[in-house]
């Protein structure tokens, strides 16, 4: 693995004109990891464009710069060497406007992704499935010829909020040691640590925390004895609040923290169907699997997909009945 | 310091038979600290023993042998070298049994501490402040002679749980780069994160998770433009969800956790009055002096006191009062 870093890391210091892609919906290692791989190219003596169209969350913009774009025009495209997709499993699920996939840009890919189920997409792809975060293999990129890979406190802490992000604070199962020694060596480098925090865990917004409380009140459901336990978030609770659902990746967290659950999922009304988030406390659970028998995807962790149903009703016995047979599988081993 | 480490460690090393002591109502980092260090001596070939007063909180069964005593006699220290004080910044915080402080066992003291305020009460002081826990101090001695020292799996993992509950699990400042390569140390020597995380953060009781929510959509008051927030706890719904209220802890810090609060408090029915318990997120708004001017006492930014009053109206409207002068003042300066 290190071979195909370094080569990466050499192919980066060759080239020059880089446009960086992520996935859409993008969280906190999405564009930590591009953000910080947008400064170093930078501080390095490199051209380098971030395309995001999409709109950031709230928390995340005292780490960003305003420097991205939303839209890349195709003569901007003819000018640049390489395109770099972080942390982005597929073509179709890169963040690179309305409706359209990576391949419509129509340039030469390095595929930069932890995820296993990457689809290799990339004419060059380097696959850390060890690592914990997009943002630990960007760190590992500079790392690898740190004479000329300039890394700022600004990156450094752009690629500590990533693993962080990643790693739920250092309370995931993929808190390797090496992103230990590598967060300290993020903390050498001056990354602001207690911003981080601050911002992530101690800021929450008050109608948040009610919106919260009140799901967790009136709308939370349990199965198969209280170790898979969902929330379907109605849509006048998220106007109620005025909830901004780019901001709700602590409420299925904290689902996650309660004794004795297993699996623990969020749904929400989308298109003709449920979009279900769905999280495990335990490797032997593997919600990717589920995702997948419903055709979505993601980590055995943490996963997602879409329930095609005409009712509520019919979309959670559709759920109970797959996590059911993880149970079962699991059980019978 | 390392100095002064290494010292620490050859005289371990060249004695023989050792008490070891820590603070009363001992928390993550006492326990974590005290039964690594009784592990890394045994393994390594040493007579040690630890003494616990007190019954330990659940949380920290799983971790723990039960290899310690609850009481130990003039001639059992008659035989003991040195007795091992850690994470304890007094003789009288010492936990060693009723009413008894640490001086009373009559034995030579080595002094293990980060606190900064430890009183260099043993004939050794190895007091680290820059450490971010007790463990992390039995850890650099260990560390200091590895071919001597054994941490095993247990003792990495019990050392890991110190750390990680005085940091808050990476979160607070004191969360150092040689904290982080400790830590990844200790993963390497197999501690059991995995146990850890889900013993201490991911095992909240679902009733009193759901005992939170209800209080937060029902009971949560706020007052001067939402920088005061207050949560009455009726004793009904202690009742309903069967909560034990020495685990409430959570609860005040979730509030205090809210952007835009300054105070907030908890408040509860006790004999003639209203127990109340204050939190400041900032040192400018004192909360011992408003519980100071009700009678009680604590901390500039965690206090409390009781309300004397015939209904919770009256005593909200005099705990309002005074919250509301303490930011007039606080305004007016």
């Amino acid at each position: 693995m290190q071979a195909k870093i370094n080569e990466i890391s050499e192919l980066l210091l060759k080239n020059d004109n880089y446009l960086i892609v992520t996935h859409e919906r993008p969280d906190g290692d999405a564009l930590g990891s591009s953000f910080a791989l947008l400064n170093i190219l930078k501080d390095s003596g490199k051209n380098a464009t971030l395309l995001l169209p999409e709109e950031l969350p709230d928390k995340y913009l005292d780490f960003v710069s305003h420097d991205y774009r939303d839209h890349i025009d195709a003569y901007e495209r003819a000018g640049m060497s390489w395109c770099i997709s972080l942390d982005t499993t597929s073509p179709d699920r890169a963040g690179v406007g309305m409706r359209a996939s990576l391949d419509d840009l129509k340039m030469q890919v390095i595929n930069i992704d932890h995820h296993p189920d990457n689809q290799l997409f990339g004419v060059h792809n380097l696959i850390v499935p060890d690592a914990s975060a997009a943002a630990e293999i960007v760190y590992r990129i500079a790392h690898a010829a740190p004479d000329k890979w300039k890394i700022s406190p600004a990156s450094a802490t752009l690629l500590l909020l990533g693993i962080i992000m990643d790693t739920g604070g250092f309370r995931f199962d993929n808190t390797s040691a090496d992103v230990m020694n590598i967060s300290a060596e993020l903390l050498r480098l001056k990354a602001d640590h207690h911003q981080i925090v601050t911002n992530m865990f101690y800021s929450k917004n008050l109608s948040y925390v009610q919106f919260e409380a009140e799901l967790i009140t009136n709308h939370l459901k349990l199965d198969n004895s209280g170790r898979f336990a969902w929330i379907y978030i109605p849509d006048f609770l998220v106007r109620r609040y005025s909830v901004d659902m780019k901001n709700t990746e602590g409420l299925i967290e904290g689902l996650r923290s309660i004794a004795g659950m297993d699996i623990v999922a969020l749904m929400q009304r989308k298109d003709d169907g449920y979009k279900v988030s769905l999280r495990s406390k335990n490797e032997r659970f593997s919600v990717a699997k589920i995702a997948r028998q419903l055709n979505g995807g993601g980590h055995e962790m943490a996963a997602g997909c879409l329930i095609k149903a005409e009712s509520l009703q019919s979309a959670e016995n559709i759920l109970v009945a797959h996590v059911e047979r993880i149970f079962n599988e699991v059980q019978s081993r």
